[in-house]
Order: structure tokens, then C-alpha cells, then sequence
């Protein structure tokens, strides 16, 4: 059959997002998700809300909740852009800021998503080799490039960086615009929203899927200057107005009214990877340091693909990412004490 | 000072949102929402969940609400595509679907985001005027095009056209894809879902903002082949593969249980409208008849910025557009009785 309506068609290979069992049993150690609910005011904030209220627009600006990040970066609120997930603020942002001709450029080990913007926005990029301990190299960004992307800390090493080491980079990439990625900031690493108030170029993400254990609410956000909030915001309004629903808004606001239990929260993942790092270090892993909510690991005498396997067969879901020089390693991320002393239980029989 | 990276920066000019005022004394009729509330099942939806459950993703493929749509449509769960509002879905549809160097073709006074879509994905397009009296001629889209957009009814016209002419509209183009925009299909139009047993190259958009009173959650939905939903469904993944969120698909379900209630609604809306155009028209306004929740009218002796100043001044809101064609036309959305007895208080006070 003739079907010439398929030639208009966007041509493009399907990322294929990870798998999210609803089975009880499971222990799920694959996605980064927090182990504790968010903060008890989410809660309250969703049971007091009125419905009636959803019969009209959200508001599109978001001031509740920008004003509430702004407060707590001690930045204007005009230098805080809101997005459904730190994916959607991301994508806007390369396309946003990615217009030039040359090369962006970001390590070769990375969120997987880069090149699948980079290609859905036909940005040129290049990949920069990370070291072989898994370590950026700021020299290697010292060179002609249409932008810079750094995670800190990267995914899915868990290795960060210092507040010194991205000045370094910013202080060489002033003619482009450079994000610095910290969907993992807050569990020990060294956020660069001091920097803001230097450098116009600076775009931070951060998102509240991580360390807010709001994942299933799709709440991101970039800090920046003026000047690039105010495109993003151009090219979000150009998009779609409303992409903040009116609960969204509310369990943000509410999560960062809480900064005790958000600190508490961080804390114990922290203090819970330290341990399992531990653990797993006793059981021949080599364990990269962790500054995030999970932990990268390789074992010199077991492929990273059988124990992935055997301990998917135990109801143990980590991830395994099928990639030049990290096949034999697993993303491992922190649950609970309780969580992490099953795997490492069944880590122990499957070896 | 000098700052090359500007130049790199995506030039746009930005989309400027309507007001949302939040003053409470404002009768708000300018944003085509809905003056009743959601089904009582969203709201106990909201009420039962439990917050803990927002730690986890949401189901990127949400199942539930695609489910509880492809019963309602009677298709195949692959043949419905979820997004944060139908503006997110359109944008994706232009994106996925409008690949062509040939210009797609739409009526001239339409949906104002379509020019910007365009603009955003560098799409062609050429604007086909509606008659004198804001008819759309099936004949003016017999022409190579790299697609059609239609909505049905039309925005702001409120004009509506039969099933019969819509399949007269795919029968002349199965070249490319034709998108018909259903936002307000359920206040009294014919819904082409008929047609999609029979057009693989039918796309049809609707959103939960407007008969389902849920413009503040952000649901909006498209209905076409599995070839169709298949390409929507790989460009949003690779975009954002989490644009939903998991209290979004609990309220849309909770609403499409509910069709005693949708329906319901719908008909308050529409016996409103009905007896306000009649009220309007006895003020000597010319009434558009009108298949959505909105009035599209003119006065032949008074200027319609005037009535709108002069309206807002009484602290009731309704949207000019100051565009070619229309400048001298206002469009009014349908409130409640009490709502619309206000407002035609207002206007012959005006008048």
C-alpha cells in the first residue's frame, strides 16, 4: 500500500525509557528514586487542595513556587525557570542555547539523554573522554565549542567535582553558555549556584525526582541569569504556556518549605551509601566515590552482566548500561539500610 | 560589555500568555475554562493518594489513563498519545509530522500557537482565509501540502463543521498528515474519531481543560493510528520520556469514569450559551453561532476594544484579539447563568 503521508514523518530511533515494575516483591535499585516519601506538607498540601480549583489555568508563571526556590538560592525569581522534570528543562535549555554551528561538547560517560537532544535539535557535539579513573579533565574543555554540559556529579560515575574545578571551566568558556547538571547535588557535592553572580553564562538544573523524592510529580528548574531564564522562558512560551499543572506548583512549594526534613532525607542516603559502599568494598567490589544517591561498581572476577541477571532473578533490579568502558559495571542506587542489606545478602550468595 | 555567547542564544519573540487574574471579585470569561467543577471522582482521587507513592516515576506509558480513553474512543490503547496539556501535544504533532518543505495549510484566523509552532520548528506554512463568514471552503485544500491542520469546531470563531465535510477534507489529502483539533469537539461538534478506522493519516487532538473542567492539571490527548501515535511516542521520548505525572493520569482516569457528569456539564454549558446568545443578540450584537464553550461576537455600533476596556473596568474579563478580520469582535466564554446574567447586565449598561 501507498502511504505517502510516512515520507513527512520525523524520522527517529525511539529512546526507550527504563523499566518500571509494578510488582510488590521488587526491590528497585535501577532509577535513582528516594527510598523516603517526600516531606509531610506534599502531603497535606495534595489533601487540602480544591478540586474545583483545577478548572482553571495553572498559573503560568509558577510565582509560588519560583519565589519559594528563589528565596532559598537567595536569588530574584526571575532567575528561576520551572520545568516538568529536569528532562524537560534540559531539552529546553539545549534548545535554547545550543544555536551555534560548532561542537557542544561533554564527556563521553554521561546522562544517556545528551546525544538524543543533541540529535532530536540536530546540535552538532563532541564527546570528551573522561580519564581512566571516570575524571573530567578541565583542559579538555579549553577549546573553540558551541557549549559546555558538565553533570555534577556525573551519571552514572558518582564522581563530583570542586566549586574551584567548574570556575575553572567557566572561567575559560565565557563565549558559550555552560549547564552544569546537579539532578544529584544535594547529596554531598558542591552546588555552583555561588558562581551565578558571576558568570551571565552559568545555566544550573536541578530537579526534586532525586533528593525531594518528588520523581512521580515531574518538578525540574534551572538557576541562571536574567538574560538566559528570559529565553528559556521565550522559547517555553512558545511551546506550551502551561506546563506546571496547579499540583505541581503546590507540592514544590511545599518541599522546599520543609528544608529540615529535606536535609534529614539527604542525610540518611548519604550515611546509608557510605555504609553500602563499605559492604560492597568487603565483597571485592570496586566501588567509584559517591557524591550522589547511587553507587558505581565493578567486581574483578564476576561480569557485571551475570550478577545483574542473577540478581534481577532475586527481585533485585539494578541497572546495567550496555556501553563502551562501563559494560562491567552497575549503577547501583541507595535505598534504605533494609534495602541495601538485602542486596548485599544477595550480592554475597551470587558470588 | 562583551558577550559572545548572546550569539549563540535561540532569537525568538516571546509567546506572552493571557492574564490570570487572581483577584476574586472577577467574573472571568476570557480563558474558555470551564465555571463548573471537575467530577467528583477527581477530587477523592487527589484526596486517596497516597504521597509517599510521588518517590517513584510515574508509568511513562500511562497506562491507566490511555486505558480508560481507549474504552471511552473504542480503540486500541496504542492508538492514544498523553500530554501535559494539548498544547504539548500539538507542538509535538507539528514537530513529528510536518517534515515536509511543502507549506501546511490552516485557515487564517485560527488557534494563535499555530504560527508559533512553526516558527519554532522552522515548519512552512501558508494560512488559507475562512470565508465572509467564517466558514472554512474544503476546496481551498486541494493543493500539494505538507499537512493540514483543522480545528473543529474553530478558535475563536466557534464554528463548527459536520463529519461529512471533515471526510471530504482526508478523502482530498492522504499525501500528508491532517491534524483536526478537537479542543472544543464536546460542546455540540462531530468528533472525527468515525474516520480513524478509516484514514491512518488522521491525528485528532482533544484536552480535558475545557468540558472536563481540568485546565489546571495539564491533560491533553491525541487519537490516531498506531503508525501516528507510534512517531508521537518516540519524539516525546526522546524529549521527555516523563511528561505526566502520576496524579495527572489518577484525575484524568477519574474523569473519563465519570460520563454521567461530563455530560451533564457539557449540557449546562451548552443551554448557557444558547440562552446568552440569545440575550446578546437582543442587544443588538451579531452572535457567531457557536459549537463550544465560547461566543464570538461584534456590535455595529460600538468599537470592541471599547466594550472590552468597559467591561473590565466592572471587573469582567473577555478576550479581543487585535488581529486582522477580527479586531472588531470579541469572544466571551461561557460561565455560568449567573455569570452570563452579569455580563449581559454590564453590556447593556455599556450599550
Amino acid at each position: 500500500m501507498n502511504k505517502p503521508f510516512l515520507d513527512k514523518l520525523r524520522q527517529i530511533d525511539p529512546y526507550v525509557p527504563g523499566e518500571q515494575p509494578k510488582s510488590t516483591g521488587t526491590i528497585k535499585l535501577n532509577a535513582n528514586e528516594n527510598p523516603y516519601p517526600p516531606a509531610p506538607g506534599v502531603g497535606e498540601a495534595l489533601r487540602s487542595f480544591d478540586a474545583a480549583a483545577l478548572a482553571l489555568y495553572p498559573d503560568a508563571n509558577g510565582r509560588k513556587l519560583k519565589n519559594a526556590l528563589a528565596e532559598r538560592f537567595g536569588l530574584r525569581n526571575t532567575q528561576v525557570f520551572l520545568g516538568n522534570g529536569s528532562d524537560d528543562v534540559l531539552a529546553l535549555a539545549f534548545q535554547s542555547f545550543f544555536c551555534s554551528e560548532t561542537p557542544i561538547l561533554y564527556p563521553d560517560i554521561t546522562y544517556s539523554f545528551y546525544p538524543v537532544w543533541c540529535d532530536l535539535f540536530r546540535i552538532p557535539y563532541e564527546t570528551v573522554p573522561l580519564d581512566a579513573d571516570f575524571c573530567v579533565n578541565a583542559r579538555d574543555y579549553d577549546r573553540p565549542n558551541g557549549g559546555v554540559v558538565l553533570p555534577n556529579p556525573n551519571a552514572p560515575t558518582g564522581r563530583g567535582v570542586s566549586l574551584a574545578f567548574l570556575e575553572d571551566i567557566l572561567a575559560h568558556n565565557q563565549d558559550c553558555v555552560v549547564i552544569i547538571d546537579e539532578a544529584y547535588v544535594d547529596f554531598g557535592a558542591q552546588s555552583a549556584v555561588p558562581l551565578l553572580s558571576k558568570y551571565e553564562n552559568l545555566l544550573i538544573v536541578q530537579t526534586m525526582s532525586k533528593s525531594r523524592s518528588l520523581a512521580g510529580m515531574r518538578i525540574g528548574y534551572a538557576l541562571g541569569s536574567e538574560t538566559l531564564i528570559g529565553t528559556l522562558e521565550a522559547v517555553k512560551n512558545s511551546y506550551n504556556s502551561y506546563t506546571m499543572d496547579a499540583l505541581a506548583l503546590e507540592a514544590g512549594a511545599a518541599s522546599v518549605a520543609d528544608e529540615a526534613y529535606f536535609r534529614t532525607v539527604c542525610g540518611k542516603v548519604i550515611a546509608t551509601r557510605e555504609r553500602a559502599a563499605k559492604a560492597l568494598e568487603a565483597l571485592g567490589f570496586t566501588v567509584l566515590p559517591s557524591l550522589t544517591n547511587f553507587l558505581f561498581v565493578t567486581h574483578p572476577n564476576k561480569d557485571a552482566s551475570v550478577i545483574f541477571n542473577a540478581l534481577r532473578q532475586k527481585n533485585i533490579l539494578v541497572r546495567h548500561f550496555r556501553l563502551p568502558r562501563i559494560e562491567n559495571y552497575l549503577r547501583i542506587t541507595v535505598g534504605t539500610d533494609a534495602q541495601m542489606d538485602a542486596l548485599i545478602a544477595a550480592l554475597r550468595n551470587i558470588l
